[in-house]
């Protein structure tokens, strides 16, 4: 694979009882996926739900890190006792859990001496050899170790501190997408469609997801592909595809 | 433990690029993890989002098959060629990949004999063994096989077929949970969380979310437990908790 071509891929690891109980409605995987190919080319391949739980946490990040090239981590960095991010992955890499003297200072300050408690010292406990992620919305840091960068989990606190993941990142290939979307029902076009991605075998993913729509059903089928011009060659044949079995393209 | 606190648990596979790549906004998780918490007393402990790959799909359903009570997964299960879950769980647990005689006089009827084409068809192919899960509002049914349910991806038709897995699963001991808003910071009262958490160790799990809200910023403490008793004692304990260090409690 030449260098234009670069495949870098991610994990997702959502730490927090919250989102797994259904309480809250997890909005950083939709987010992070996104920013990370339109951003730095890198596809998200698996993400994962966990409870607050260190041996659990610290059995998933090992795990992740060895297959994918890097792993974000959401939620648990807080002052709180459910705030166990930090502490594990200290664990899963074996190194310290300490004080990071730079967040330790960045927090000092932002608090002022007199307010710094216990609870907000403990934002400045991270992983011995950790990188910092600014935090401009709130001040207190993520931080990278390795190939895992942990973030917070209010998202609105997350999406301000992404630009600074930036620095530490590889970049890969952009996964280009298009989208046609069809006023039929998937098992109508369902043979043709195995032919068509059987032809661009691993070049193109092509899936296919129904839709309701201006009170009519629909398909959306999505092709994606590092290769832009691959898509435009299946758009064509989709294309094709739907007038010859009189299909209405929705036209957006 | 007696039969009055029984744990259930269950992990919960999404299966789909289009969840993976941002695209669409996953809504299952929170539905289902939901339902089966007030609905039978199962709690989700781990869920996965994994793309449309064979091998992927056949090493998650052994692993979690064996770590949980039950899997839930969604997508997969349509007629078109990235519809491939029936099949995977069929390799994953050894057993044919063949047409279900019950679902296909359902589909054969729903569409009539001469509508009846291949990709409809491949809506009847299921694990040898499976049982069906009634699908009310299209037809094509999900299934179940050992301790994994199969629904599919669609929202709206996986939450109309639901109630028809209730028959399947063992019931355990419902998850009650409260939650108290504080106008707080976490690093204000974080000292104290972590004395009654230590307290009601593994009885009750204390978390700790940040809020925004009226302008204002906030913490909720939310309590879990299988004891109601427990949470009503929590609650009283984080009322003192907040008169004594003049914290106003939001009413909802």
């Amino acid at each position: 694979m030449n260098k234009k071509n670069k495949k870098v891929n991610a994990a997702i690891l959502i730490i927090g009882n919250e989102i797994l109980s259904g309480r809250t409605q997890d909005k950083n995987i939709a987010f992070l996926s996104n920013w990370l190919n339109q951003n730095c080319g890198i596809s998200v391949k698996e993400v994962r739900i966990i409870p607050d739980i260190k041996k659990i946490i610290i059995d998933n990040v090992k795990n992740l890190s060895k297959k994918f090239n890097y792993v974000f981590t959401t939620g648990g960095i807080g002052p709180t006792h459910d705030d166990i991010t930090a502490e594990s992955v200290s664990k899963a890499f074996m190194v310290k859990y300490e004080f990071h003297k730079q967040a330790f200072k960045i927090l000092e300050n932002y608090y002022g001496k007199s307010k710094f408690n216990d609870g907000r010292k403990k934002m400045a406990k991270m992983p011995k050899g950790s990188k910092l992620i600014l935090n401009p919305s709130s001040a207190a840091p993520g931080f990278i170790i390795k190939n895992v960068l942990c973030l917070p989990g209010v998202p609105s606190i997350l999406n301000s501190m992404i630009e600074n993941c930036k620095q530490y990142l590889v970049k890969g290939s952009k996964v280009y997408s298009q989208t046609l979307n069809l006023f039929t029902v998937e098992s109508n076009i369902s043979k043709e469609l195995t032919i068509i991605q059987k032809k661009y075998k691993k070049k193109v993913d092509i899936g296919s997801y129904p839709f309701f729509r201006i009170g009519k059903i629909g398909v959306s089928i999505v092709t994606r592909s590092i290769y832009r011009v691959k898509l435009q060659k299946i758009r064509k044949e989709l294309i094709k595809l739907a007038k010859s079995k009189n299909i209405k393209i929705l036209k957006i």
